[in-house]
């Protein structure tokens, strides 16, 4: 067995990722739905347990909801700025050659925003060279996460609950029957983007229900126009300069819609790809704590 | 029985209020969870001969979703600009004596808008002199409506999902379980107003979960918080002009709510007694049949 070798677990709420990392690269990967809600109470030895079985007797980091009071042992969160050396050392150890991560929170007055797992990311995206030490990043998901890197440290960051808002609406608003078809970056997408410059959400949903009433929509159009709206209206709230560069840790999907929403409100975004960074990001972490 | 006597229907999706009118002044009223959800196919009839039981053999005058196409009639919607007169000439009539209102609706290119009830109260509000023939209106519900009469005529409008966003998040959402708390016009509300001037609303909404888990606001404030951020929300993307006057439409604790968001972002709003604008449009609405 490799000394640089160990086992990385981006654990969140549903779902988990699993890498088997040797010299900072993957060489074993897998994912799976055992998020840590999925895990009875104590159960979390026996889980590490059968990983060792598949990916050998290594060390592990954990990162993600793992490290919530949710999860297996609460990490807390270290404040911004907040870089890999800092994460390194609050990193907690529920048994030995077990380091669990904690998130990252910020505030501003009576305001205040945390983020726990995303921070691997981004840091990662930064540790691997592939944005600059000051840089915008998005990471688009049930919870985006819009964060500003400066001298390779987390400074700030907002999260705006774009897909769990898409979620909610199309499972359990009255418009729901109306968001129809898929997503994707086609024109209806497009035009949900455009609206959201009015910057009036909670009309332009219901405008949904009466452009159907009213058959001035398509109902299979439903759905992209909608994300439109909500990806559009997250974009506009959040690049705070013309031509603002965003270095997007995203999937296909996501990463098209992003792109093209960031393009259309005047930004350019390049994409990074979110798996590496990972594994950048948690390389990075175990080097500083050793 | 009187000759100018009929009972008058807000026949809505899950409740109706029933009104025996006689010379213009409500006689008799009830209240109850029969909206039209909850009458089977074919129930219409049975329903109406219940009420006649109780309140005498009257002609009848039905608004709301009665006239949807989910209810006993579609009566359809006229466009606006939309009059007394107008809805009276395009009600619809499944028996003899029993006249059922249409909605109204407005289209501003490939957008539109529906409403159907509420313009009762609106044109009512006018026709019983409490608003000048030009005035700007507010009705706040789980779809606010926002109207402009012109000439005493229903000129534009604009609907706000703010009532069913509450609930959607209250119930469904991760932010659910921090919406504690009986929500008014206290300090948690009035800070969500102020904070709904970023019109940043997914980021803010994701705010109430961090400010619970960062503990910057206590859990009982939550429900009044978001409220104040939806209604601060509504009302700022509505409000055209400083010191514009709203006409507004609503009970006890809507009444509260939207007078104090509306005052905070710079209008003055004058209290309309809803159920008496009700009683006054049907009225006049019936005047204009015969």
């Amino acid at each position: 067995m490799n000394a640089d070798a160990f086992i990385a677990i981006d654990w969140g709420t549903t779902n988990r990722r699993i890498f088997r990392i040797e010299n900072g690269v993957a060489q074993a990967f897998e994912r799976d739905a055992k998020g840590i809600l999925a895990i009875s109470s104590g159960g979390f030895e026996k889980e590490i347990c059968l990983i060792r079985d598949r990916h050998g007797k290594l060390p592990l980091v954990l990162a993600g909801m793992i490290g919530s009071n949710r999860g297996w042992i609460d990490a807390g969160y270290i404040p911004c700025p907040a870089d890999i050396e800092a994460l390194a050392a609050a990193a907690v150890f529920p048994e030995r050659d077990i380091a669990v991560i904690p998130g990252v929170s910020v505030t501003h007055g009576s305001r205040g925003d945390v983020m726990r797992g995303e921070e691997v990311q981004l840091l990662g995206a930064f540790a691997a060279g592939w944005v600059p030490g000051s840089a915008f990043l998005c990471q688009p998901g049930t919870h985006s996460k819009w964060a500003t890197i400066e001298r390779g440290a987390l400074r700030d960051f907002t999260t705006s609950m774009t897909g769990e808002m898409f979620g909610l609406l199309k499972s359990h608003a009255l418009i729901g029957s109306e968001m129809q078809g898929d997503v994707d970056d086609d024109p209806a997408f497009q035009a949900g983007v455009a609206a959201s410059a009015d910057k009036d959400l909670l009309a332009e949903l219901f405008g949904v229900r009466a452009a159907a009433i009213l058959g001035l929509r398509a109902p299979r159009e439903g759905a992209s126009y909608v994300s439109g709206l909500l990806i559009g209206g997250d974009c506009r709230a959040r690049l705070p300069l013309p031509g603002q560069t965003v270095h997007l840790l995203a999937d296909s999907l996501f990463a098209r819609l992003y792109s093209r929403a960031i393009d259309m409100v005047g930004g350019k975004a390049i994409p990074v790809d979110s798996e590496k960074a990972f594994v950048a990001g948690i390389s990075e972490i175990r080097k500083n704590m050793k």
